[in-house]
């Protein structure tokens, strides 16, 4: 193989990304996230990047990745996907009592099970990113072309509604149905989205009807979802699909569980998606078979990279399940990723989620812009955006000061410092 | 996009190939079977191989199809399985009254339904592999490379033993169980191919039990498998599969359709394979739901292409469901991409089919070489094969001045100028 492609050196960059306080199931953000960027430099001297959670467990688990990397070729993206050495998968996570290996559910309690497997993944994609931005700037060629070609111009994205609370944001707080409707406003104004998400299970579920049903007022025939993350029952989902079955595009893992989400889906006409119960190759015979879902949320992070991704949507594809795209807090590196892979999948007919519009720090330049809800998808070789090494090292910085509080992402704990006595809800 | 990989002309050439006499359920092989060779030619001057079925119902399709390519990127190959004009799956195809529409097998009975869609697939498979290989040698990378790389550095395959009549070939007739055997021990002697495939659906199911028998006595311990193309009920299925379970590596297509062969894999411990009863991605749900078969053979052409059977291994691993290689009669082209994306496919664990052994005649050069039983992946660029246009010019020469009997495979009309009453047989 050309010794151009081959690995030189692979750089790992944990940093703190400053985030809002945006209200879930599981608690609220805290002032500060970790990601990781992962920068893979060939010895033809061109840089790649990825970008995944920057938790200690994933980069216990990246560490001696990025080791073993050197002298491999930024085309063997398949071989990063044989069995490497797996940690504890509980180890390290920082996660609060209430989530975490009782519940098998991961750290953020957010994105289903906890494996070690789904850990590696999540780091192997960054590692793959990387190779492929890396493989695609040498060769003068864009991502989408390595992945087969676009076939779309450009990848649509949905508003991504949080209840919130003030902070030290420009975009204040958001609590109530009127809340939801400004920030819904915004959105809509400065970016141009059509379809909104609600992240729910923040209040009780007749708070989020109503801020549901406000924004169909304010946006009639527009696609709306709403996300509990698993926080009702079947009981409360089918009494708040009956509400609202009107209006939702699709009602996004309003229970936890397989069983829970096939016996919801039996007894409602309600699309169901999912980034809870099927987030892994291994949960798909089972979430099919029960036909427990109708849409499932492709996140090339945790299912392990845009190879994967492109995977899981044939599989859907197969199975007559639709496709849309989920998002953990992220920044460009992320956003270009994901919009590169999304250009590529014909079956995939709902506005990708993404949380980048409430990022104010990124390590790319410039920031991608979004116009009528949308990205255009770069034609530029790799991913087609650049790294601010300056901006990369002032996140950085933060990362090596931080006395350790903020290097786990743990909502929760978050939460606590408020609201000591906080527990999640479940209605 | 780089212009120079830009399409700026596709050749279409359909040739005749010489073929021995082999036997199969629905007749013989004729004396001579089409093929197309595809090639793209980009604005860079690089020109890149692909090949499929000849028929002429398949270069109905390819015509349009060549004409829509140039102007395109050779990088995209997603675009191409976008809806085309789709004929008329029954126009054309010069198959015999017991095969066709009636029974929805196709033209040659031996791959399963019949369907516009999975014909116009099996046509964009050999576009899809002459972008690849014209990508690969621009770029100066393995096809491989271009999805992914490969998790493998050789490609096993197996003997493919048929019987056969004496013909003017050099391995002279196989019609009973010391043919076979003395067919095994070349191909074992010549090529160190570990697996023997039989085929199957010839004779009596006794006569094939006694030729597998023998072969299990002449190679001990070594993986067999018997494939009569559904040419049995189920009871003779599981009869057979009775008899010789204690040898078989797996019972290829024992019966027809995903009920029958559910019904048989239910009723024995014998694996099943298929390369008939799941040959499009719309059959998979209910066959893996009804548990029909534990291994599937892909089949780069009527599966849509190198991605598409990367996608069919991704199913078949979620599904804990087996892969093995189906091979039609093909040449080094269609060899080299079928070594090239099975090199890929980590699941893959079962020796590949092919027929090449059998071509006396090919257009590339020089001729891949078997050591035992394995293909090295070739690292040079594209697909690794030079096309021998003298010996193009000479195959497609015997097909312009065709008149009009072998242009499309009619295994039943051949075995009919030997035997004018022939028909099918069914046990
Ligand atoms: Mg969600
Ligand atoms: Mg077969």
């Amino acid at each position: 193989m050309d010794a151009k492609l081959t690995v030189d050196e692979v750089r790992l960059t944990p940093i703190l990304v400053s985030d809002p306080p945006l209200l879930n199931t599981q608690g609220v953000h805290q002032p500060y996230t970790p990601r990781l960027v992962v920068e893979v430099v060939t010895r033809g001297g061109v840089s790649g990047l990825g970008e995944t959670y920057g938790d200690g467990v994933y980069l216990d688990v990246a560490r001696p990745l990025a080791e073993a990397l050197p002298g491999r070729s930024v085309t063997d993206v398949n071989a990063l996907f044989e069995p490497a050495p797996r940690p504890d998968a509980g180890a390290g996570t920082g996660t609060g009592a209430d989530t975490g290996a009782d519940t098998g559910v991961d750290a953020s309690g957010l994105r289903g099970v906890r494996t070690p497997e789904k850990l590696r993944l999540s780091v192997v994609s960054a590692f793959e990113t990387a190779c492929l931005d890396a493989l695609g700037r040498t060769l003068g060629l864009p991502v989408h072309a390595l992945l087969g070609g676009k076939v779309r111009d450009e990848v649509e994205y949905s508003a991504y509604l949080f209840y919130k609370w003030a902070g030290t944001d420009a975009w204040g707080a958001a609590l109530d149905p009127a809340g939801i409707v400004a920030q819904a406003r915004r959105f809509d104004r400065e970016y141009g989205f059509r379809s909104f998400k609600l992240k729910g299970g923040v209040f009780a579920p007749d708070q989020e009807i109503a801020a549901v049903r406000a924004l169909a007022r304010e946006f009639p025939g527009r696609p709306l979802r709403l996300d509990p993350n698993g926080a009702w029952s079947v009981e409360t989902s089918l009494a708040v699909a009956r509400e609202l079955g009107d209006v939702l595009e699709y009602l996004e893992d309003p229970a936890i569980g397989i069983a829970a989400m096939a016996e919801i889906a039996a007894r409602t006409d309600v699309p169901l998606a999912t980034n809870m119960c099927v987030t892994t190759f291994e949960e798909i015979p089972e979430a099919f078979a029960e036909h427990a879902v109708r849409i499932v949320l492709c996140d090339h992070h945790y299912w392990g990279g845009l190879h994967r991704t492109r995977e899981l949507a044939a599989l859907c594809r197969t199975y007559g399940v639709g496709l849309s795209m989920h998002s953990n807090t992220h920044l460009g590196i992320s956003l270009a990723a994901m919009t590169q892979v999304a250009a590529t999948l014909p079956g995939l007919r709902h506005a990708c989620d993404t949380h980048y519009p409430w990022q104010t720090e990124d390590v790319v330049t410039p920031r991608p812009v979004f116009r009528e809800g949308r990205l255009g998808v770069s034609d530029a070789p790799g991913l087609g955006v650049e790294l601010d090494r300056e901006a990369l090292a002032v996140l950085h910085r933060r990362w090596l000061e931080d006395d350790g509080r903020y290097r786990d992402r743990d909502d929760a704990a978050a939460i606590r410092t408020t609201h000591p006595n906080w527990t999640p809800n479940h209605w």
